[in-house]
C-alpha cells in the first residue's frame, strides 16, 4: 500500500516539523544570547534531515502508485497535496537547503543585534548573501515549476497566486490609497478639531497588559489549553496546532499597540487550532497558505477588533484590567487613528498596504536582478517618499532592516499581508450579508457566529482547496478589492 | 578516514541531542497542557531517529578501523568514549527505544497531573508499565555488558559504579545516620533552647526571589550569556552547554528553599558551561556521569552555599534584594536546619542520604523482581518508618509518586545523589588542604579558587577518565566516606 507509506512518512515529518517549530519559537522567546551558534547548527542539521526524508526519490513512486489505489475522498485530497508539496520540495538539493538555512539563521541572529543599532553597513553583506541564495532558489524553483522566478517563490506561500494577477490589483490599490490617505487624514483632522483626542494616561504595566491580552484571547476563542502568550522582539504566531505560541511586545505608554498585536496573532492561532486534527500529519491538514492565514489574523484584528460594536463590549474589560475608564468616543479616535509612519507592523489599515506594495515592488526587483542590496536603502527611501511622503535614509533600522522576513529569506511573502486584508474584508461582507445582526453579537461579546462561519468555510477546509477556490467557495465570489475599498471608505472616508 | 566519519556522526547526533534537550526543557517550562500528546510523539520519533543513527552497524567498523589510524591524544580518548557509548547504546533495539520513550513520556505527563492529586490508584498502572519496560531494558543491557541487571542500568549514569561497592558503603552510612540524625536533632534542640530561631518574615515576592537567585548565579560563576533561569514543577538543569536551562520553584513564605535550589542547579550548570567547547560534539566532551554531576551541584549548594563563611558575604545581598536584615546567628539555624521530612528535594544534607538509600533499596528490589509496583506504597512506607520514623501511607503523592525519576524510567540514577554528596565533601577537603584560606575567600564573595580548582580537575576533564579515576586524580585518593561523615560531624555534631 503506497498511500500507507505516505501516511507513515507524514507522521515522521510532522515530528520533525514539531521540533523545528518549537525550537524556532524558543529561539525568539527564551534562548540565551550565546546559544545562537549551536542552535543554528542544530536547526540546519534537522532541516537537512527533514529535506532528505521528504524529498527521497522513492516518494515519487509512492505518489504515482497511490493514484491507482482505492482511496477515500479525504485520502485522495491528501494524495493531491502530497504530490504538490513533493514537487515544490524537490526543486532544491539537500546541500542547498543546509547552506541556505545556515546563512539565513546567522543573518537573522545578526539582524536581532544590528537592527536596534541601525547598523546597515555591518548588516548589508549578510543580507546580500541571503539575496544571492534566494535568487538561486528562485531559479531552481522556476525551472521545476515552469513559472516566473518570483511566482515560483510566491507559490510556496500561496498556491496559485501570480504576480501578473497581483501587480495590477496592487497598482489600483496604490492609486486609490495615494488619493485616499490624505482624504482620510483630512476627515480625521476635522473630527479632532471638533472633539480633541483624549490622551492615553501613559502608564500601563506590562503584567496588566498581559492579563488583558490573555482575557481577550480567551474571549474571542483562543483555546488556552493549546497555546500560550510570550514576549518577543518581533510578534509572531508559531509552535504547533496543539501548542500555538503567540508573542507580542509591550509599550508601557500605549496599551493598544500590544492589544491589537495580540488580537492579530490570535486570529492566526484560531486558524491553527481550528485545523482538522485527524489530518494533522498530512500536508492536506496544514493551513492553506499565508494570504488565507493573514486573512484570519486581520479578520480578528481589523474586522472584529477595530469594529465600533466590538468596543461596546471591550471597553468594560479594558477598564477592569487597566483601571481606566473610557467612552466609545474616547477610544475610537485611537482605534481608528490614521498616520503616515515608517513602521509596517505599527501601521494602520489605511496606510499598511502602501508598506506592503513598497516591499513587493522592491523584492520583485531584487529577485529579478534589477536591484542590488547595496542600492536597497536608497530605493526604499525613494518609494517611501513617493507613497507616504517619509524618508528613512538616515535610519536604516526603520528602513530595509525593519522586518525579519528578508534576513530569514522569506521573499514572495509580503503580498500575502495585503491580499489577506482584502480577503478578510470580503469574508466580513459575506457574513454581514448572511447575518445582518452580526454587529449586535459583537457588542455582546458573542463570537459564535463569526467563529462558526470561519470554522466551517476556512479552518476545517485546511488545504483541500486552492487559494482562489477557497476564497470563492467561502464568500460566493472571486477575490474583489471592492470589499476592502468599501470597508476603508465606510470606516475612514 | 574512519575517525573523520565518527566526527561527522558526532556533529549530527549533537544536533539531534540539542533539539531534544531544548524540547525537554520547554516541555517542563513553557508547553501548553494540551500539547503533551503531540510532543510525546515528536520526541519518540526523534529519539528513534537518533538511535538508528547512533547504533548503525557500520559504526562498529569505523570504531575498529579508527583504532589503527594515527590519532592525537584527544582523538584517541574520543575514540575510547565512542566505543563505550556505542556498546551501551546497541544493547537496545530501535523498536524498544521508541516504545519505551512513548510509555515514559505519557507516564511523566500523567505524573504531572496525578501527583498533585495524590492519585496513586490511577497512576500505578502507568508506573507498572514503565517498570516492566525497565526490567526488559536491564536484562538487555546486562546481557550485552556482562553485568548484573541493576549494575547495567547504573552503568549508563556512572561508568564503573557497581552495586556491590555501593551497597556496603550505603549500609555503613545508613548505620551512621540512624545514630547521627537523632544526635544532630538533639544538638539543634539544645541550641534553639539557648537562642530561639528568628522566624522568616513570611512574604517574599517571586520576582524579588528571582532577582536574588539571578544575582547569586552570576556571582558564583554562571555565565548569563549561555543560560537562563525559569520556573518548573520539579527543579532541573537542562538545555545544552551553550544555553543551560535551570529552573526552580518558589514559595512566597520561604526564600531559602528556592535560593538553595538555584545554587544547586547552578552547580550543575557550571559543570556544563565549563566543559571543553572543542569536544562538544564527541561523547568525550560530555560530563562524566551523574555522580560527578551531582558532586558539582552539591559542591555549590552544600560546601559553598551552606558554609557559614559564604553567608558573611551573602547576607548583605539577601538584604539588598528582599529588604530584610539578618545576622549570621539569625540565618544559620535556617541554613543548617535539620528535620525529618517526607520530601527528598526539601531534605537537609543530614537526612537526605536516607531518602536516597530508601530509593536505592526499593529500585534494586523492583528491578530484581523481588518487589512489584502494586506493593510499592507499603514497602516505601515501611522503610520510611524505619529510617526516618515517618509514614506516607495516606499520602502517596509524597511517597512513591514524589519524584519524576521513576515515571521517566530513570532507574539506577538515585545512588548518584549521595555518591555526589560524598565526592563533593572529599573535593572540599582537598581544596581546604591546598588552600587553607579558602573560607576567607568565600567570605569576600571570591569564588576564583574553588572554580579554578574544579575547572582544572573536573570540568575540563569531561569524560576523559572513569568515575573512580576522576575522583582519585582530582582529590589524590579513592572515594572515602570519611570526608562526608567528618563534614556532617563538624557542621551538625
Amino acid at each position: 500500500m503506497s498511500f500507507a507509506k505516505l501516511d507513515v512518512l507524514g507522521r515522521q515529518l510532522d515530528s520533525l516539523d514539531h521540533a523545528m517549530a518549537i525550537l524556532g519559537a524558543d529561539e525568539a522567546t527564551h534562548m540565551a544570547i550565546g546559544g545562537g551558534e549551536a542552535r543554528a547548527e542544530s536547526m540546519a542539521t534537522l532541516a537537512g534531515m527533514r529535506h532528505r526524508m521528504a524529498a527521497a526519490p522513492q516518494i515519487a513512486d509512492w505518489i504515482d502508485a497511490a493514484g491507482s489505489e482505492p482511496l477515500s475522498e479525504d485520502q485522495a485530497a491528501a494524495l493531491r497535496e502530497f504530490g504538490r508539496v513533493y514537487l515544490n520540495l524537490t526543486c532544491l538539493p539537500v546541500e542547498f537547503v543546509e547552506r541556505q538555512t545556515r546563512t539565513r539563521m546567522r543573518c537573522e541572529q545578526l539582524w536581532r543585534d544590528l537592527r536596534a543599532k541601525g547598523d546597515w553597513a555591518s548588516f548589508q553583506p549578510a543580507l546580500a548573501g541571503v539575496v544571492d541564495l534566494v535568487r538561486e532558489e528562485a531559479a531552481l524553483r522556476a525551472d521545476a515549476l515552469k513559472l516566473d522566478p518570483y511566482d515560483a517563490l510566491m507559490e510556496q506561500y500561496d498556491p496559485g497566486n501570480r504576480a501578473a494577477d497581483i501587480a495590477p490589483l496592487f497598482d489600483d490599490l496604490k492609486a486609490f490609497l495615494v488619493d485616499f490617505v490624505p482624504r482620510a487624514l483630512d476627515v480625521q483632522e476635522r473630527r479632532l478639531a471638533d472633539r480633541p483626542r483624549k490622551a492615553l494616561s501613559g502608564s500601563y504595566p506590562v503584567e496588566r497588559q498581559r492579563e488583558l491580552g490573555l482575557a481577550m484571547m480567551a474571549a474571542v476563542g483562543f483555546d488556552m489549553t493549546h497555546g500560550s502568550l510570550s514576549i518577543s522582539h518581533h510578534p509572531f504566531c508559531g509552535g504547533v496546532p496543539t501548542d500555538v505560541r503567540i508573542t507580542t511586545r509591550y509599550r508601557t505608554n500605549d496599551f493598544l499597540s500590544a492589544l491589537m498585536g495580540v488580537l492579530h496573532e490570535t486570529g492566526h492561532a484560531l486558524y491553527e487550532q481550528g485545523l482538522p486534527r485527524e489530518w494533522s500529519h498530512w500536508p492536506l491538514g496544514h493551513a492553506r497558505g499565508m494570504a488565507i492565514h493573514e486573512s484570519q489574523s486581520l479578520f480578528v484584528e481589523k474586522q472584529i477588533g477595530r469594529n465600533p460594536a466590538f468596543w461596546r463590549w471591550a471597553l468594560p474589560m479594558v477598564e477592569r484590567h487597566l483601571g481606566e475608564s473610557w467612552t466609545l468616543d474616547d477610544i475610537l479616535p485611537h482605534v481608528h487613528h490614521v498616520e503616515r509612519g515608517l513602521i509596517r507592523v505599527d501601521a494602520d489599515e489605511v496606510t499598511y498596504p502602501l508598506h506592503v506594495i513598497l516591499r513587493f515592488e522592491l523584492e520583485r526587483d531584487l529577485i529579478a536582478g534589477r536591484l542590488e542590496v547595496v542600492d536597497l536603502a536608497d530605493a526604499w527611501d525613494a518609494k517611501m517618499q513617493s507613497y507616504l511622503g517619509l524618508s528613512t535614509i538616515d535610519m536604516p533600522g526603520d528602513g530595509p532592516m525593519q522586518d525579519v522576513h528578508w534576513p530569514s529569506a522569506a521573499f514572495g511573502y509580503f503580498p500575502s499581508y495585503t491580499l489577506g486584508a482584502m480577503i478578510a474584508a470580503q469574508q466580513w461582507a459575506a457574513i454581514e450579508r448572511d447575518h445582518p445582526q452580526i454587529d449586535a453579537e459583537l457588542a455582546d461579546g458573542n463570537f459564535d457566529t463569526v467563529n462558526a462561519w470561519r470554522r466551517e468555510r476556512v479552518w476545517s477546509q485546511a488545504s483541500r482547496l486552492s487559494t482562489p477556490e477557497l476564497i470563492e467557495r467561502a464568500t460566493g465570489e472571486p477575490l474583489d478589492a471592492a470589499h476592502f475599498r468599501r470597508h476603508l471608505e465606510k470606516r475612514y472616508g
